[in-house]
């Protein structure tokens, strides 16, 4: 099933979307919230899905689904968890500002703000004129109850839902090694996630290995940044992740994992070439930047300025939208 | 007004606790958790302060309070931001480590886990021999809605609630820089609250300049670890660290601020004696054995083990407990 929440006080107004994301159907009857959902997955779950089944039929009422009215599908969540799960995205940001790898792993998971999701459509104020603003787009799920060391298919049971995500960064507060410099950590200044958030069961045989397989499409001013392949050059897959995050203290209902920016190496292990030249480019644009810079000597891609729009969406394999798109316009 | 929430569900049930710890009436009837009288403080607190009133006067129901039955006052919150706010702490474990000092910032905020508040009295896991599992103690405060760029004045006013913090460290995992062996932040693995939270007004003279000036009470197994004075040797208050937390990005009701392991400076600007040779002594057992190590060539104090009892509270002027105590015992 597909869930959303419209826009409505804090946690939003829980409503069941139509698998072709063009009819919704309040769930208020079933439980108002979707944190309240899956507080208690178990007894809400099976009511929601026959509510999705019925608008389907179009045996309940319903409206038009609009992605606009959208806030986050958890508008606040108590957990966030995040990585840079694809390593050619900071191998890459390493090697154009020369910085050496750090030891250990690849994808260090980092707490993260999560209790103000922007809404999918709303603008990002852009009013530093210092600031070297990017949109980093990637993939998050939400769990369940995630008991202490859950092994990896404890951790696949407990991904309730799938939606994309999209980070907010200052690239001028980040060094190399990607703390900000203050010291503390990269300054993600906002996030939102799609419109819609989806079951796994919704995306078939595009959901395995506790990754999602499919292109996430990146574009900037209607041009395409990216169209990187979610399913590929992953270091640790999202239900990895998930298993990471619980390694330590078991994760709470509502929990989110996230994952970004995607990113595919290129043919020789290289930055890849870009969307514009048949590449599968980049899904930010400090990373475009990265790739000009190491390729050519210089980075020409301008991070985010005002009167900028910057949509992510990702299409299933009959070239509908799985999750609706994030769509931010950058106001100045 | 002192606020608590007794162990019920996920988000337990508030009561209104006296200013003696010894009674409690229920507050159901003007609003059912923590979380809910933040969103809506305007709306619950004037009711709240009158059932507080009432409780004082003995006229309304009421009920024996057992710290015991209580879970954190908010069991899970939407975000926690986190500072080692005494910058002696960072100092000692850099100094007995040979570390250098890293640029920037002395206090940077980190994010930090909300999600699962350990219960004031909730017994500590150890079931990992090689955990170097140690207990820092420190202060909390629980914010109201804060704009983002507000000033020390906007942050001062957002301040709802004031409480003591626990938070589980394990140092094995932690590098002199405070980072992960992984190169993630410093893994805290669990944190706990005090029993009961109170509005600054509670805290009279002791509240001021942005910070609380008592001392903090630190014991294990009886013997007294430390008794640092929390408005002493600040590099930020309470009421900077929110105005710092909020620098980037607004503040949603019942953000959790907190500050620790509160630690005094000795006279001569190094380690400072033990508390049982007459000093401040320390608020964590790290803190202690890098003194020890500095002082002596030998960190003596053992890090926490299977049955050690770990008690954190602080006293008003008149010697009465102002949050309850925070007291784990660790299981094996």
């Amino acid at each position: 099933m597909k869930l959303a929440s419209l826009k409505h006080g804090r946690d939003g107004r829980l409503v069941v979307v139509s698998r072709d994301l063009t009819r919704a159907t309040d769930a208020f009857i079933v439980v108002p919230t979707l944190q309240r959902a899956l507080d208690e997955w178990e007894r809400y779950a099976p009511a929601l899905e026959a509510l999705a089944e019925q608008l389907e039929h179009g045996s309940v009422p319903s409206f038009r689904f609009h992605e606009h009215d959208c806030a986050a599908p958890l508008p606040r969540a108590y957990a966030r968890r995040h990585a840079a799960a694809w390593p050619a995205y900071p191998a890459l940001l390493r090697q154009a500002a020369g910085a050496e790898a750090p030891a250990g792993e690849a994808a260090p998971l980092r707490h993260a703000a999560s209790d103000a999701f922007l809404g999918p459509r709303d603008p990002l104020a852009h009013d530093d004129p210092a600031a070297s603003l990017d949109l980093s787009a990637g993939l998050a799920v939400v769990t369940g109850d995630v008991p202490r060391g859950a092994d990896a298919a404890a951790a696949a049971g407990a991904v309730r839902l799938v939606a994309l995500v999209a980070e907010v960064i200052r690239h001028d507060r980040l060094r190399p090694d990607g703390l900000d410099l203050d010291g503390a950590e990269a300054p993600a200044l906002a996030a939102s996630l799609s419109p819609v958030a989806v079951t796994p069961d919704e995306l078939g045989e595009a959901w395995r290995d506790g990754a999602l397989h499919r292109k996430l499409l990146v574009s900037r001013n209607g041009k395409t940044l990216g169209c990187p392949e979610s399913g590929a050059d992953l270091g640790h897959s999202l239900v990895a992740l998930v298993a990471e995050a619980a390694r330590h203290r078991a994760l709470g209902a509502g929990t989110i994992v996230s994952a970004g920016p995607v990113s595919n190496r290129g043919i020789d292990g290289g930055p890849g070439r870009a969307a514009a030249e048949g590449g599968a480019g980049h899904a930010c644009l400090a990373e475009a930047r990265a790739a000009e810079a190491l390729t050519s000597g210089w980075a020409r891609t301008p991070y985010l300025a005002a009167g900028d729009r910057f949509r992510i969406e990702m299409k299933d394999a009959g070239g509908h939208s799985i999750f609706g798109a994030i769509e931010h316009d950058v106001a100045g």
